[in-house]
Parts: structure tokens; sequence; C-alpha cells
């Protein structure tokens, strides 16, 4: 009957070693971020197809598992050479909100303070470390144009990475703000045309990798004077410690308007009262993030012992309008999940050995009454919060404790018949 | 561009209420699985089409939402009038577990315990309560075949749904068991034709609801015999409330093996001893359970003053094998959580009043140092345990208050400028 033993390609059974860590994580991320009034919510992981499909998910879109109707409608569909899919799984959890939003909008408090934990799909090529099936973690507030957003997006998602690495080793981390309306005075202010400025962002955002000559070499390349470009690299040469009205002060009103950075720095002040200590904070001028949609303040979570990014976002404005027609500020921060859980798993936290992991391995033939005794004593010990499992003994029992070890077992009892 | 606000047909948004019971049901689900020693996993929502068209599904393979091959497979598909789709939603979850134990057992323990939680998928035609994308939760025990296996099963279960329901007053329920082995020996023991069984168990499990009178004339309908129709409905008469072994003493060793009553009344005398006191325990001879693949006990959990079932199970020793070619021995409970879910919002639990959740309302305009002041205060009470939310301070602010008086902030504060 052809019955297949793995999964999915590029979809992953999760044994019981990666649950628990992927459920004490889930469990910190939803304690911490409803302790900042975030509310969590869920949608359907089907959409219509209409609306996955409405050149909002860019790249995205080209990497749609799409549900197959059903029916007569499957078979007119073939007929008329109409498309075969009525709904298609989620690329992400933006459009959902989107939808979410436009649907339930009455109801919900404004400003609403969204969390969404929930697996997405992309036929995409699997490779180490990208998934076909994987899981995004959101948080948004919808419909608060004010700094007070940014303040609460940064600061409980800094709280909450703090929390999900402490113990392990892994290092602290760093988040990095920076502002859209800054990077477009920057480019503007040395003299480079509005049309050239998304290719100049692609650009900057390779710093890291190319370096501030490399940066140089592609900029001419894509054609700018040669002095404009010079300005350009030499603004990311000043200090960027100062305060972000100051390292603003050269750009002039004509380019950016004083409040942006202003806001920036009491964004940056009031998620240092929030953070108290846990994370490093810092205004980065060179920070781009690539997706078009933001509007204003983006932030993005780099480790400061690894060169990469774990979390980003920004504020979107534009978006949730396009979708579903009624404009409603929105600024949003979304955790790398399965990319945290590599870490994590990588660095396991020192093990807090709480409550106790009990086993009874019973052998056969046991009296009823035995048995009794023997699950009225389980239920005792899980009534004091302990682990407990009953299981038969096997012939092999070396082996089978053992394994009971390695679970993380600490009392394993063999019951034999009187 | 034809932006559908709307789910997909037959799946639900859930609202921050929803969430919230539901969340709350899953933490106490998995604390007290994991009390018994049930360890979690996960599956794909997608499986091989092969393996969920294999015939193991029943009904179920008519309901299958298929996922579209993509690229040059699907063209390849089109032109020779293949199958189009190369995987499918999951419509169950023991499926899954069939194959995820085929691939994963050389590193699973034996016996091993598995919870599974997950969503699954239907193209039922929606009506109340049954939705096309709904939440399962299951518990089996795979590679035991003792009755140790049911006892925790039956166990786990009763104390998690007593603590699932506790201070909601919808009342008490009872654990239904039974034994496929005596439901077949009884209609054996009357003369019953092997060919009939199954019909007459379709007829059986009919009981509650048309009475013996119906019963003897839909069994009578059947062709079956006058005389073994009253001996059969006679059983259903007697008093079942003695021990299996005495209610069972009529059918002789040709039809039942002594080892099943006994089997039974150990299960019930341990299961109490579990349960001690928290659920009804019931020996049933009238349960049937609809699914044929069951071959020992059965079990099923009815609330008190509903007649309803809330879950289910049984042992289906024959089932893996079929899915993965190697014999397994297996036994299973499954909650209907939808249904649970739909009874605890008609019936919520009197709140704890746990935390405080507290909301700073901030009017516009507020300098640098005062929004510090708030964010540090919000910072010092999160760190007490309580729920705080920063929010700037509508037009409306009477409406603003009385939406967060709804939503449970009991501490709300209005913070302008001096």
């Amino acid at each position: 009957m052809g019955f297949v033993k793995t999964p999915v390609k590029g979809m992953n059974d999760f044994l019981p070693r990666d649950m628990e860590l992927r459920q004490k994580a889930l469990s910190m991320i939803r304690e911490t971020y409803a302790a900042f009034g975030f509310r969590e919510i869920e949608t359907p992981c089907m959409e219509h197809i209409e609306n996955l499909t409405g050149k909002q998910g860019g790249e995205n879109e080209k990497l749609i598992f799409k549900v197959l109707k059903r029916g007569a409608a499957l078979s007119r569909a073939l007929e008329k050479g109409d498309e075969l899919a009525d709904s298609g799984m989620r690329y992400d959890l933006t459009l959902p909100l989107s939808r979410f939003y436009a649907a339930n909008s009455a109801t919900l408090p404004s400003p609403f303070k969204a969390l969404q934990i929930g697996n997405v799909w992309r036929a995409d090529q699997p490779q180490k470390g990208r998934f076909r099936q994987f899981t995004q973690c959101d948080i948004d507030i919808l419909g608060d144009a004010s700094i007070l957003a940014e303040i609460e997006l940064v600061g409980a998602t800094g709280n909450m990475l703090a929390k999900l690495l402490a113990g392990t080793g892994i290092g602290g981390f760093t988040i990095h703000i920076n502002d859209r309306r800054i990077l477009r005075a920057m480019a503007l202010s040395v003299g480079f045309p509005e049309e050239n400025l998304e290719n100049v962002f692609i650009i900057l955002d390779k710093l890291d990798k190319i370096g501030t000559e490399g940066v140089k070499a592609e900029l001419l390349a894509e054609g700018l004077a040669e002095q404009a470009v010079n300005a350009y690299t030499a603004i990311f040469e000043k200090d960027s410690s100062v305060s972000v009205s100051e390292f603003c002060s050269f750009l002039s009103e004509e380019f950016l308007d004083r409040k942006v950075p202003e806001g920036l720095d009491t964004i940056l002040a009031c998620v240092a009262k929030t953070l108290d200590g846990k994370a490093k904070l810092k205004f980065d001028p060179t920070l781009v993030r690539g997706m078009g949609y933001y509007t204003g303040t983006i932030f993005e979570v780099k480790l400061d012992e690894y060169n990469f990014s774990i979390a980003g976002g920004g504020r979107y404005d534009e978006m949730i309008g396009k979708f579903s027609g009624q404009a409603v500020p929105a600024c949003g921060f979304s955790i790398g999940f399965e990319r945290i859980i590599t870490i994590l798993r990588d660095h396991p936290a020192a093990e807090n050995g709480e409550g106790g992991k009990v086993a009874f391995l019973v052998a056969g033939g046991m009296s009823e009454e035995k048995l009794q005794e023997i699950f009225l004593r389980a239920a005792d010990l899980r009534a004091e919060g302990k682990t407990v499992t009953v299981l038969p003994l096997k012939k092999n029992a070396k082996f089978q404790i053992d394994r009971l070890m390695e679970d993380g077992f600490t009392q394993i009892e063999r019951i034999y018949n009187d």
C-alpha cells in the first residue's frame, strides 16, 4: 500500500526531547508577553487563495502550498482550466492578522496588542535550518500611532529573550534600533535620487559583510556620484553612541522632522527602564531590515557572540490598510522561533531538578491487591507534584533502566511478586 | 483585489477570550498527562497522500484536504491526468502517530507513552459544533500489551478531566468501560452468526436512544432468530454493578477467556485508586464504540448531567502494524477537545483573581522623563507578577476604561502631563 515512513519533504517530526524544549520556550514566551498585556489570538492555518495571492506577500507568494478544490468545484475547474485551489496554507502570520483585524476590529480593544504563535508553510527548497513547516511567533500592536507601541514591543521582546536565554551560556544580545525615515533622510541629504533609495538600502544592508569599501564600490556601480557616495559612507563612520538627536543634527529639517530622532531617543530611554540591564540597546544608523513595507522605526536583535539576528520588526503603518481597506497604524516584533530553538538545543540550560521523576517497573502476573497498592502510591506521589510512570518490567531490565535514567528518571523501582 | 475578511469556510478565528480558555485547558492537560509520564510529540500537519489514502482512515478518507503538487510535477500531472496532490492535511492524529512510530521506534522508549495535541482537518459539511479545522488531543501507549496501559490511560484521563471541570458546575462524569471480546462473546453465546456481529453492535449502540424494544425490533429486522434476540437483550437487563467476572460467569470458556473479565476487574480496581473518588467508573456491557479497529478494552467518558460523550478510546493492537508493517500493541484515549471547550465556555469557572491587571493610560505629549518613570513603574509591577499594559489615553476615555474593565483590568490609571 506504499506507506511512507518519513515526514513530508522539508517538514519535521518532533521527538519528546524536542517538544520539551519547544513547549518550555513557548510557555515562557506566553507568560512574558501576557505580563505586557499582549493577548493571544489564532487564525486557521488555511487562508482564501485570493487573500494569499493578493500581491502583498512578495516572494512568499511563489512558495504557497495550495489546497485543491473538492467535488463538483474541482471537476468544473479542471474542465474550464480555472484555478484548481480554493485555499492555501498561510506563509506568514501578518496576512492572517490583517484579515482577522478587518473581520473583528469592532469587538477588539483599540489599540489591540496581539500575540500569535503558529505554524506557517513555504514550499522553499529545504536546507539546513530552513523548513517547509515552521513556527512563527509575532507580537503586534494595531491602532497605536504613538511611540508607546514601540516601547512596549521592544521592552517585551527584550525581557522575553533575556528569560529564554538565561542560564544557557549563550551570552548577551543587543537590540539595534533605527528608523526608515532617518535612513531616507541620510540618503537624500547626500543627494541620492529617490529612485535609487531601495537599491542603496540593499547595498547598505551588506555593510557587515563587505565593509565600507565594498559598499562604496557597489554604490558607484549603481551609478551614483562619487562625491555623494563618499559623503554617504562618511556618515556611518561617525560616532553613533551619542543621542539620536545629536547624531542626526547634520540632517536639515527639509529631510528629517526633528520629532523622529527625538522619539527614538525617548524609545531608547524608556525601553532601558523596562529592560533594567537585561539586554543592550543601541541606535544603529546602518540597520536596514529588508522588507519594503516598514514606514518608521525598525528593530533587530543580534546575539553578541554570534553574528546573526534572532528577532526583528518595525512599524508598518500602511500594510493593514492595503489588505483590509481600513487604514490602521501598526507595529510588530517577530522572533525567529526555529532559530532560537536550534541555539537553545545546542546550549542546554542547567537542569533545575524540579519535581522528580519516578518509574515503577512492574513484573508480570501481579495480584490485583498488589497492583492497587502500586497505583495508590503512584497517585500519592503525583499529588506531591512528581511525575510517575507505571510500566511493565521488561526482560532486559538493565537496558530499560538505563534508558529511563537517560530520560531523567531519578527514582526507578522494580516491583516483583512477593 | 478581492480580499475576503471571513475565515475559510468551516474554520474559526479565535478571539483573545477564546484563546485564554483554550490555552488554560491545554496547560492543564499537558501538566496532568506529564505527571503520568506521557511525553508530547508533534508531527507535521501534512502527510504523504499515499499514507492518507491507504484505506485505514475509513470515512475520513473522503474528507481529505489535498495539497496541490507544484511546478513541473503539477504540469506533468495535469498533462497525464495523474493525481494532482502529493500530500494532504491529516484527518486524525493516529495515522501520523503510526508513521512517527515506524520512523522513530528505535530511539523511543518501549513502552512509549505519547501525548499529541494538534489540529486536524476534514472537509465535512460544517454544522453546529463541527468544524473543518479542529484540535485533537490523544494519549497513546505503544508497545505495552499488559493492562498497566489501560490503568494508566484511564487514570490519567479521569484525573485530567476532573481538573478541567472543577469549579465549573458542570457536574460529575462517569467512565464507562467494556471489552470488545466480551461484546463478541455475548453475541456469539446466544447464537448470533459471526457475519452479523458488526451490525449487531451498531444496533446495540443505539440502546440509549431506541430502548430495548427498539433494539429487539432492529435485530429481528436484521433476520436474527427471535429466541436468540430475546436471550441477547435479556443479558442487558442483568445487574452489571457486580464484578465483571461475576457478570460474565454465564459465558462459557468457549466464548470468553476468563482472563478478560478478571483483567477488567483489576483495571477498575486500580483506576479507582488512581482517581481517588474524582470520577465514577463503571463496567458497561452495552458500550460499543463505533470504530472497528478496537481489539480489546474500550472506554468512554460521559457527563452525568448531559447525555453525551466527551472522551473515548480503547485498545487497538492491530492497527499500527497495518500502517507500518510492524506489529505493536497499542491503546489510546482521545478527548473531544472542541466539545469540552464549548461546555467550558458555557460554564465559566469562578475567576481566581490571580496577579491583577493594570493599565496605564498615557496622555499625549508626555515628557521623556515622565515616560521613563511610567515604564519603570510598569517594570516593577510586572516583576511582582502583575500584567501591565501601557496604552495611549484615548479621547473617549470612558469607553476605553469600560472596555478595559470588561477585559479584567482592575487597576486603571490615567496619566496626564503635570
